[in-house]
Formats: structure tokens, sequence, C-alpha cells
């Protein structure tokens, strides 16, 4: 969606802010208006920012008057059949011929197939590719280039392009994701994106020298994006279930009372309601985390750049946690919603075919979460070191000693106590790598035989992360509000406290003075707040304001009118156009009259 | 898949394996056949075993050889808009007319639309539908009846009959999921489904008895197939991503060496591992069941059914466990398998759709769970009673004053572990329970507040079993194999233990004395024993023994060719036919030329 070259491209990350494309309101419009995705998102999402990133200024006066006229329509190709992750794997390669001024674009083998751009498929003429540089001999890692891939005129692939789209796929199904390969296949000198490196006519390679950590920024800022797209879905697919369970009714547990609503079920508040808080908690941490790293921004004009690691690790994990949440949630709303929940109609299958690619592209949840580990584990050791630690790595110094933190069961309590946990974890993958070391393996193997920890360290630092912060952005923004609307906010970021702090005993047992009375304190407490949630339920899936038009769902909608939108949807299906389909002359029929 | 009247309609289990629908052979050969879910699949497994079990000899004679000829073919339908779970709930109604001897079909409301029923969309000519008996003005609760809804001639519906299909889900697209309602439509007095229950020309209602403990043989058969399939489905779906994974290369953890396959990574086998664990677990506990019943069974004739009632809440919780479990598991290995495992010809999604369905329907998930749970609650009271308790609830006994087990980190000691927290758990529910009672709420909602810890005590109860029994049919089926079978087979039973072990660290530290150590060793544990199994796990998902034609999947043949089967279907997709598309010369080309 956004990608690998928005981040490496886009200097003046408020630049991207300026455009609105945060903007809530062009979020949901385009929503209503855009029921699928859509094969230009590329062409918006990846070409023209990477030409306005990636390209000198004379190649910007070439291009983005072409682009942004739609005279061409582009995609970005980077990740290859046998190589998505690990970029310095490419194969495909780009070598230059000073002979003919030329760069010739190469697939060695099948492997090296680009795979995956949108809109590549069968929409796109032109292409930014990812290929190995090498000139007089020598390659200089993968650098971007734009390809024409087809005739403007008759849109036919080149002569030497192989273009075509990748099949179907869980979701994205309008997407037209496709395939290229080249066969010597050659471009002009000038279309090497030469803002950060040139080659000149004779074929010499030169690196313009750039500010590393800028490139952090768009990094950042597309991962505070998905973290809030995150944050968007699962607010659509827990209200859609909240309002169907305020509709459906079942079971009679005792005689004579009427059917109860399923949402009067505790159980259904248990999967539902801290779906409800999940949406609070990530929208709140990515606009924090954006607030703070803008302030970081101003900070690194002025040559201080010691936060930036920080919040690249920090963005890392959210990124990872927030698609891994929101998957695993909206399928409990999916659930909840029992078999209807498994229409179409429902947009839960959307919503969750959706959700779930996130977990994997930009960044890898597994890959994601032992970047950040890296940080955690480097910040450790430099704390062993006597170094100072950075902001929202400061709970590590209380429990570098190894001694328990005593439990306290208020929020800031429990707060505190996943900050203990966090500690913990990050210290028991230290003492596991040094273990290791000690018999003998070298740091690498040492930190590869300790990655499922450090997945999970990374994990319980996020957490703690998104603890602290729902519940300290929460007061902030509630400081103005009525008692009532305080109150409610209140019970919901409570709530997330407790959910994590059941979901992690084992955690808390280990690592604060937890007890077994308190854990049961936890549960009827937490128990308690969903009945006392249970009024405001409906109200605040409410206040998340979808349209129908962009919720898209018969269970979901503001009427509640689920059993006839349900039969409305099934009346359109193609399959109910006649009364009785040929295959019953074709096949049934002769079966009947036992011909077949 | 199975269903309800299956389970009240077949008397004679055994009968059932004796049609050789447990047999292997038959599951690969049907899945090598139909790679679809057919629309004839109720037909079969619905409508014959229904009227086999639910009709009078009389009616078997005349409706039997119609349906075994398919010269009618038949669905069934229970499930409406607005019921699924609550069968007392369900609204269709079958008046009964003595003027005419007939009974009067009628669906009084929209949700009370037939829904859901697999082939009765396009394809059924006749259908079993559940409705409420009335005759003389009483309601006798939901009875069975055949009834006819198309002309086995032109195949148009009936006067009187409204029928399609309900459109499409996230799975079985195949089906022919249907809706059907009744405008008074009027069927012969005959056509009530008499072995049960009879209402006489006269309109006068008489039941037949029935030994009701007979009904749970069909009811444990179902959940059994139902948890061998669910074993069956994870062992495709890690076949697929453990070849894939030793195909698959990334990154370079170590300068000048190769990029690793990706199953040399800890965390890769850490995913993976426990998948091939499953589905062996699930296997044996689904065999060992049914083995434990049929043995009931022979008892239950000499008058002994005492038993039954565990077995039933046994059935119930694995249901819910492996249903769940495996969904889980799946979109895990589809995980491990990054983009490419969200390409539909990787076959996972299509076998997440599947596996995912079935922790809704026979029984959703948390409503299974909680049958369960009254079961376990209850045994415990009559444990505080005095009385004696059932086999797989012996572990009770030894809890019950609330002491914690001393830990012991041997496999048996592990099993025990569980054994402890399941009885540590439901202890706790009761306590639970107990408590509001004194606080003054009645049983019944004493029980609702305490749902959300009787689901968990359940699954704990069900978790305890499979550890025991994996363990237990391991050691005998074993017993005299060569002894490097018997290692390989023991690591996987323990990594089963241990896996589950790291993630109930809060239970075993709540109810035995589990310490921060023990966890510590056994996560070295866990991770020596990922590397152990390393290199047979290609040959253990190889020992599945799935020919290509039944995984089905571009990841995960046998021959390894991953790139090529990727791009060869890729190639076969219909976007690919023309190298232009319509939409080009329609669409794009205008836009480009700004005239759209």
């Amino acid at each position: 969606m956004y990608g690998q070259i928005v981040r490496d491209g886009l200097v003046n990350v408020t630049g991207i802010e300026d455009l609105g494309l945060t903007s809530p309101v062009l979020q949901r419009t385009s929503d209503a208006f855009f029921k699928e995705i859509s094969p230009f998102l590329l062409h918006f999402g990846m070409f023209v920012p990477t030409i306005i990133g990636q390209c000198t200024p004379e190649q910007q006066a070439k291009w983005l008057p072409l682009a942004m006229d739609l005279k061409i329509i582009g995609t970005y190709a980077q990740t290859e059949l046998g190589h998505g992750t690990f970029i310095r794997g490419l194969e495909t390669t780009a070598t230059y011929d000073a002979s003919t001024e030329q760069f010739i674009l190469k697939t060695p083998k099948l492997s090296s197939y680009k795979w995956w751009a949108g809109g590549l498929g069968k929409t796109a003429n032109h292409c930014i590719v990812l290929a190995q540089l090498y000139t007089k001999g020598v390659c200089h890692g993968p650098h971007p280039f734009i390809v024409q891939i087809r005739d403007t005129e008759t849109h036919m692939p080149l002569p030497g392009i192989k273009v075509g789209e990748i099949g179907p796929k869980l979701g994205f199904n309008t997407a037209d994701n496709g395939f290229l390969g080249f066969e010597d296949f050659r471009i002009p000198r000038e279309n090497l994106m030469m803002k950060n490196a040139q080659v000149t006519k004779d074929g010499t390679y030169v690196k313009v020298a750039r500010h590393g950590k800028l490139t952090y920024g768009t990094m950042v800022f597309v991962r505070v994006m998905l973290v809030s797209d995150m944050a968007y879905c699962l607010a659509k697919a827990v209200t859609i279930a909240v309002r169907y369970s305020a509709v459906r009714r079942q079971s009679q547990p005792k005689p004579d009372q009427p059917e109860p609503q399923v949402l009067d079920y505790l159980t259904q508040q248990h999967k539902l309601f801290i779906c409800i808080s999940t949406a609070h908690a990530m929208k709140l941490t990515s606009t924090w985390l954006w607030n703070t790293f803008t302030g970081v921004l101003a900070d690194m004009r002025d040559g201080n750049t010691d936060t930036l690691p920080e919040l690249h690790a920090l963005s890392s994990c959210l990124k990872a946690i927030s698609t891994s949440d929101t998957s695993a949630l909206i399928e409990q709303c999916r659930f909840a919603c029992g078999g209807h929940g498994y229409m179409y109609s429902s947009n839960l299958p959307a919503l969750y075919s959706f959700a779930t690619a996130t977990r994997t592209y930009e960044g890898d949840y597994t890959v994601l979460l032992l970047q950040t580990a890296r940080f955690l584990v480097k910040s450790w050791e430099q704390m062993d070191e006597g170094k100072p630690l950075t902001p929202t790595l400061a709970y590590l110094e209380q429990s570098r000693n190894g001694s328990q933190v005593s439990w306290d069961d208020s929020p800031e309590g429990i707060v505190r106590g996943f900050d203990a946990v966090a500690a913990g974890r990050i210290g028991a993958c230290v003492k596991s790598i040094r273990k290791h070391i000690n018999n003998g393996m070298d740091y690498e193997d040492a930190w590869q035989m300790t990655t499922v920890q450090l997945v999970g360290a990374a994990e319980a630092h996020c957490r703690a992360v998104i603890c602290r912060v729902y519940r300290d952005e929460t007061a902030r923004l509630t400081a103005g509000c009525s008692p009532g609307v305080k109150a409610v906010l209140d019970q919901l970021s409570t709530l997330y406290l407790l959910y994590w702090a059941l979901e992690r005993t084992g955690d808390l047992l280990r690592f604060s003075s937890l007890s077994e009375r308190d854990i049961e304190n936890l549960q009827a407490r937490y128990e308690a707040l969903l009945l006392k949630i249970r009024p405001n339920a409906v109200g605040l899936v409410d206040a998340f304001d979808f349209r129908d038009e962009v919720l898209m769902s018969t269970l979901g909608s503001y009427d509640g009118r689920v059993y006839e939108r349900l039969m409305e949807e099934a009346l359109k299906t193609p399959l109910n156009r006649e009364p009785v389909s040929d295959s019953f002359h074709k096949y049934i029929k002769p079966m009947m009259q036992g011909k077949l």
C-alpha cells in the first residue's frame, strides 16, 4: 500500500500530512466511493511519491506532469518471486552499457520475476523497478529505475517485457497484482532515478551524500498510517458485531423470559468490548507516535538524532502488534456473529482479508518484532555499560536487578506491571544470549537460538507502551470532558489493562508480586466492568460514526434491519437470476434419469 | 456437514463405521476427485441418513430407493435466519389439518426463513424441514418433515415455496447453500417422519418411547469425525508450509554464507512444528475417543449408561478446541509462508475458510465449551457430595483441597500439571458461582457471571485430556516400533507438552509449584527440541503421505517446484487470456486522453 520507496523517498514528511492523506474525511469518503482496492492505488501511493522522492529536479520535470495528468500509469515493483524481506537478495539486474548509454534490465531466472506489484497485471504502462545496478563490472546494490512496460497507444507489452496478473488471492482481488520479467530490456541512462545515486555517461557510479536518518521519517509515517488504518478497520468490525449482537436474540436461560439479546451474554461482551478498547488504544497510540516523532524531527534539524532509533523500533513493533491484534480481533468479531458473520455480505470476511494482509506486507510480523528486539537488547547492554536509557525504555532501570515489582492493582500500577513484564522478558533474552555465548556460540547463533523469546520480549515492550500511552492519552484528552464521557472512556482504558493483565498472568506472576488472590480480584473486576460497559456499547460503536455506505454490512447497519438486508443481498446473487439454472437441464436431470 | 439429525437419527452407530465413512482412503480419494464442496453433500450426508434414522420402515420403503437412486435430490433445513443454536426457538410451523389429513407449513416472518442448508439453493428438489408441530392447538416442538420443494420434471419451485441461494461466503461457495420459505404449503400427513413421533388421522399426537441415551451415539460420532477432519486439514496445511520453508531461502545472518532455508530459523520451527504435533495429537485423541465410546456402547447394552454424559462432554470440548486450534494453526502456517501464502494457489486460504467454518457449525465454540463446563461443575459438586468421579475427571480429587501440585518437569509430570490447571480452574469457577449466590444471585445469573471463566475451565480440561491421551497413545502405539521412530514420535509429543506449558505459565504458576527457574528450563528445553526435530521435519510431513492432487498447493508439492508452479498457476488466470483487457479501451485509454 505505501511501501519501501515512499519511505526512502519522501524526505519532507510533514509534507505528506499537508497532502491530507491522513484526513479521516478523505479516508471515509474514499471508502464510500471505492468499495474495493483500486488498481490505481500504487500510481498515486507509490509511483508519484517515488518520483518526488528519488528523482532529480530535471527528472521530476519530465515525469511528474505525465504522472499527475494520468498520461502515464505507473506502479512500483520491488518484491520478486524469490525475495521479499531481504532486499539485498533481489536478483533483477540493470547493467550499464556505456556504448549505447543504456541500462540493460534482465530477469536472470524464474525466481527473479517481479511479483505482487498492484496495478502491474493489466493496468500500468510504466513501472518503477528495483534492480541491482551494475556498472564497470561492479554491483552497487538495488536502485530504482523508471521503465515503460507497455505501449501507451495499444497497451501491448513492449518487446522484451513479460507481464501479467498473478492470480486469485485471499483478498485484494481487484488490485490487479502483477508479475514482470525482462529479456535484456534496454532503457535510457536517464531512467535511473538519480537523486541519491548517479551513473555518468562513461559509467562512473556517483553516490550523492544523504542524511541517512531522514529516511526514518517516511518509514515511521507509513507505519503510523498502518496502525491508524488498523484502528479504523477494527472499529468497523466491532461496529458490525455490536450492532448485530443487539439485534440477535438467542436461547432462553430462564423459562418464561424472552430470548436475550446476545449482547447481554458475558462471553459476547468479553469478545467484543476489548475490540472497542483496542480500536481506541491503537488510534491514540498512532497519533501519539506521530506527534512525538514530528517533535523529534524539529530537534533533528538542530542535529539531535538520538531518539530516532527508539521511535523506529517503536514503529516496527506497533506495526506488527496492531496488524496482528486487529486481524485476530476482527475474526473474534466474526465468530461473535455466528454463521451470518461467514457471509460476505456481513463485510467481516473482507475486513479480515484486508487486515491480515497488512500483517505480512510492509514488514512481516516476526521480522519487525526482531528488529525491535535488536534495539531492546542493545539498550539493555548500554544500560549495563552505564549509558542513559531512552524515554520509552526508562522502565528497564527499575528491573535491572531482576527483583519483582510489587503488584499494585490501580490502573497506573497495572501499567507499571506491564513495564516490569517487558523488562523481565528483555532481561531473560539477554541472559539466554549470554548463556549461549558462554557455551561457545558466536553472537549471531546465540541470537538465533533466542529469537522465539525475543519476539515475545518485543511484544511485551509494545504492549507496555500501548498500555501507558492509552492510559495517559485518555486522561489528557478527557481532562475537559463531562464526567460521564470521562467515566466511560476511563472504563474502556481500564478494560484494556484488565484484559491484558488476565492474558498475561504468567508474566505478571513471574515479574511482579501478583498473587492468586490478585488474579481472582482482577477477574471479578473485569467481569463487573463488562456489565458496566454494556449499556453504552451500542453508543460507543455509534460514536465511531460510520455511515452505512462505509460499513457495507448487512449485519451492521444503523437501522438494525439485519434479516431484511441479508435476504435483500441474497436475492441479488447471480445464482438467483433464474429460478432454474442451466445446470439442472445439463447435469441434474440426466443424472436423475440415470443417463449420466 | 454432518448435522443435527444424523445424530438424532442413526441409532446403530457402529453401522456408520461399517459404511466406511471414516476410511482414510475414501477421504483422500474424495478429496482428489472433488476439489470443492459438492452441492450433493447433504443428500448423502444428511437426507439419506435422516430417512434411515427418523422414518418408519414403511416410510423408508417409499423414500430410500428414490433417494439412493438419485430419482430425488434432498437436503436438510433446520437453521433459520433468526435461529441457529437454540432449536426450541425455531419459528417455522407445521399445523395439522385433520379435515384434509395434511400439514400446513408456514414461514410466519422473515426471520423464520430456513437459511444455510447446502444444496438447497439450486440443486435439491426435496428437503427435510424441521418445524414446530401443531395439532389440536398444541405445539409439540420441532419435528422433521419430508417436503418436495421443486417439480422433478421442470425443477421449478412448487407454488407456495420460496427458495434460492443465500449469496457469497468466506468459503463453501460451491455448496449451493439456500433459503426456503413456505406460504401455507400443504404436505400429506405421512410426510411427518414418524419413527419417534406420530400424528394419527384425527390429529392425535403419539410420542414413541426411545432410549434417550442412544442419541449420544451419533452426536459423539459426528464430533469424532470433525476432530479427525481437523487433524487431516492441519496435516495438509503444515505439509505445505514445511515443504515451502525448505525451498524458500531468506536473508544472510552471516556474511559470506548462503541464504538459509527459512526452515532453519527457530521462529519458523516454532510456528510449524507445533502444527505437526497437533495434527498427531488430534488424530490420536479422536480415535481414542471413538474406541472408548464404542467400548462404552457395549456396556450400555447391559444397561450401564453412566459414562455417556462424560464422553458427550468430552466430545463437545474436543470439537470446540480442535476446530479452534486448527483454524489458528492453519493461519500460522499461512503466515509462515509470507506473501505467497496469501495466494489462493497455495491452498492455505481455502483450508482456513473450511476449518474456520467448522468452529461455528455443528455447535459454536463458546456454546459447546459451556456445555462441557456444565458437566465439569456438576461433577465438582458431586465430588463435594462424596459421589465418585468419572475416569477423565479423576484428577479433580487431587486438587479439591486447593493446594498446589508440586511441579515435575518429566512429560508425565507436565501432564499432571495440566490436570492441576484444569482442576484449579474448575474450582475457581465453582468458587465464583458460590460467591455470586452468596451475594444474592440466583444460580443461572451466577452461572452467567462466571461464563468467561467457565469457557477457560472447559478449555483447560480439554487440554489436559489431549495431553494425557496424546502421551499415552504415543507410548502405546510405538511400543513395538524401532528406537528411531519411537524417539521422533516421543519428541513430537514432548513438544506438544512443552509448547502448551509455556503458553500456560500463568495457570501453572497458580496451580502448581512451577518456579521462575522451571520456566527458564522449559524454554531452553523447548528451543533445543525444535533443533532436534528440524532434520526430520520434511520427513514427518512427507509421512502424512498426501498426494499432490490432494494438497492442490503451488507451495507444497512433493517436488518443491514452488516458483514454477506459482507462475504456471498465474498464467492460467482468466485475466491473462488476452495481453490487453477490454477495460483498457473502455476506461484506461479515454482516461489517459483526458476524456473520462
